[in-house]
């Protein structure tokens, strides 16, 4: 067969949209729970396709091309399998997120106006490695009543290729080419340019990855660059309470992106509390780097200027003494990718200036970084976590794949009536009411 | 004295929108009748340098660069300066977009989550040389709490200076720097690049230019670039009230994006409708531009493959035959702008399929498309339109201008008690409440 060009899957996508978001939400989760049934059934052809992307990583990883790391993420087995399907049945179980009346205002009598929650179109994603994150980021788009653009990364190729092949025969009842593979790394750079007709880009992987995505295309992008959180002890901390918080925000998970970098501690408390912190870190093999005060305490590396902006992804974590809030709060100014913060006192006046003074997608009072987290968060499936402040912010449930679309119904009302020297003045009155299609002409009839 | 480079005024912008944020609506909103109490108290001043700007325009009006319609804009009166004072007084009376607790969900027992809204940040805004303009810019900023970047026409420099000079000084105890002027189009290119530090754009004027800002930036963009607004008159139309709305939505204003401009007709009404509404057009100076089809039942010029697509902006409109209310919501799919569409039909669920079908932030039934606009939506003040798809769609008010952020108040909660074997279950429940900064420590005490 000869290869379509990515503008034709796009202009293909772009039809697909249309009358995905006529289908109901019970048409779209019958077709995820149709994809969850075929993975079920047809494991052998998946791990067959799987094999030949192992055994070519493998021979990279000879070769040093490859990490062990990524081989690992690569490789499905029949438990893997399971998990994803059940992932996907999740999805389908989820609360519908379109077909909600957002507002509803009675302009005048009988002009209402609706807003309503509808997709957002054509979404462009680009993804790393691992082939779960395919059957992920199209359940997603399928629930939200979106046609999605897949990238994978190639060494996942053969099993992108089966899973695409999968979701479309188990959707064929849905509109045709609501999802879309592409393959090169040439066809992203093409996707960049395509401000027309792919209304948001959801690219994952590294910062510099997503960086570069933003940096490169007039669409708008959802995605996290990096997580540089902290955590700041208060003078009026309770000490136990923050040991065991800057414990868990590092230890618990350190390559996620909403772990703690930077431990800041006020000058009153560093003497008793670095001490505490420092025997549970050395416990849990935590390398700390601190500025000189901290050091003046407890031994550790120099934490040098590089330090205060690094998001490490590992056990490190720097510290920093510092003599007032206000200090701290410049500190996390300067250096925090505004992913989330949280503070240690029993002080709810500093609690508040901490959280309010700063711009950060998530702020917490006596509570672990790590909550950070659309599920944590009961937003239900996690789309992303979301670094930009425009539409989605933090962590960003099925919601951020949609968008709103008004709808207006009338009896003939004209803009002439309500302007000029005897203008009619509007109600402008929110009601409680969902759009019911030609209601009020039905009502006329 | 030296100016300062745009990256300075940014820098200032920027730490002047952490202390806004901060600021009550009181305070805001006080700031905003200062203002205008200060535009009140000083018109010998304004017209003085609006006088300047005017001077030097009908210069370049005989010089033949202007246009009369642009030095027009350009100039200010006592009545003038009066509705400005007015409409900033108007913005001070909104209800504050902020400080409003969106949604607030229990994670858990005293683990709170709450979603707030806030300011965006730093708005860079490009405007027209209407230096009503800017007035307007800078107080839709203020209310929503966000510092922003200005920067208006050349023409109206001298004007846009001392309104500039007038908002500091007014605003004085307010976090200075919040607003800031640049004058010179090499700060707009400047002020493109600053994705780091700009958080959305704001761009006012043609079509062109906000394709221009909206293809050289990587910042989100809140703008409307055109305005191709449909009408379909159904085959069960009220042919009456058909003529009405097809005459207001291109006669009542024609300048405007929400006017029509592109007439579809079904065929089964067209030997009826077309000679009234053209009878009526006639009467208007309305030029009618149609297809093969109309132009065999009312005498009309024809239309080519440029029209369909041209947002006149004039007492200029097009004019299409089609067979089936498919054909029309194809022929808006190919070429509307997704701005507002609107149908007139008595039949229930063709107003429903039209209205499903249509990727426009605004549908219509039985209206006329010039209701679509941030007043007559009821949105308070009108901060613009947008045809984007993601944050603001549509008619977009004060809301349009806000994000949210997370706060979390708990009491010592880690994730390592909700994960892993003996996970302890969240709870997930909405509730009725508002932030209160510090509550559970305060609580605990």
């Amino acid at each position: 067969m000869t290869e379509k060009s990515t503008e034709t899957k796009v202009d293909e996508a772009q039809t697909a949209a249309l009358g995905l978001a006529k289908r109901s939400d019970d048409e779209r989760s019958e077709g995820l729970r149709a994809i969850a049934d075929a993975i079920d059934n047809r494991h052998e052809e998946i791990l067959e396709a799987n094999e030949k992307d192992v055994t070519a990583g493998e021979k990279l990883l000879e070769e040093g091309e490859y990490s062990q790391a990524l081989v690992d993420r690569l490789k499905l087995s029949p438990s893997k399998l399971e998990s994803i399907s059940e992932m996907v049945r999740s999805v389908a179980a989820q609360d519908d997120p379109l077909e909600k009346t957002l507002a509803s205002r009675r302009l005048d009598d009988d002009l209402e106006l609706y807003k309503l929650a509808v997709p957002i179109g054509v979404i462009g994603t680009v993804f790393e490695s691992r082939p779960d994150a395919l059957v992920q980021i199209a359940a997603l788009s399928l629930k939200s009543g979106n046609a999605v653009i897949l990238k994978g990364g190639s060494e996942a190729s053969h099993s992108n290729r089966v899973l695409y092949d999968i979701i479309r025969e188990a959707t064929a009842e849905l509109p045709d080419g609501w999802a879309q593979l592409i393959e090169a790394r040439e066809d992203v750079d093409a996707m960049l340019e395509m401000d027309d007709s792919i209304d948001l880009l959801m690219p994952r992987g590294s910062s510099e990855f997503v960086s570069y995505i933003q940096d490169n295309t007039s669409i708008p992008v959802l995605g996290h660059t990096e997580g540089v959180c902290h955590v700041y002890v208060d003078e009026d901390a309770d000490l136990e309470m923050a040991t065991e918080i800057a414990y868990d925000a590092k230890v618990q998970y350190p390559a996620v992106c909403n772990a703690v970098e930077t431990l800041l501690v006020h000058e009153d408390v560093a003497e008793e509390f670095l001490p505490e912190i420092a025997t549970r870190y050395e416990e849990a093999g935590v390398e700390m780097r601190g500025d000189d005060t901290a050091r003046a305490i407890v031994e550790m590396n120099e934490a040098t200027e590089d330090d205060w902006a690094s998001e490490y992804g590992d056990l490190i974590l720097s510290i920093k003494v510092v003599d007032s809030l206000e200090a701290a709060i410049a500190h996390i100014t300067e250096y925090s990718s505004k992913h989330t913060e949280s503070i240690v006192t029993d002080d709810a006046d500093r609690a508040s200036t901490f959280m309010r003074s700063l711009d950060s997608a998530s702020v917490f009072h006596n509570a672990s970084t790590r909550f950070s987290d659309g599920y944590r968060f009961g937003l239900g499936a996690e789309v992303g976590i979301s670094t930009g402040k425009i539409h989605a912010r933090g962590p960003v449930g099925l919601e951020g794949l949609t968008t709103y679309k008004y709808h207006l119904e009338g009896d003939g009302q004209l803009v002439g009536t309500y302007a000029g020297e005897d203008a009619k003045p509007f109600r402008h009155e929110e009601f409680d009411g969902e759009w019911n299609p030609g209601r009020l002409s039905t009502e006329s009839e």
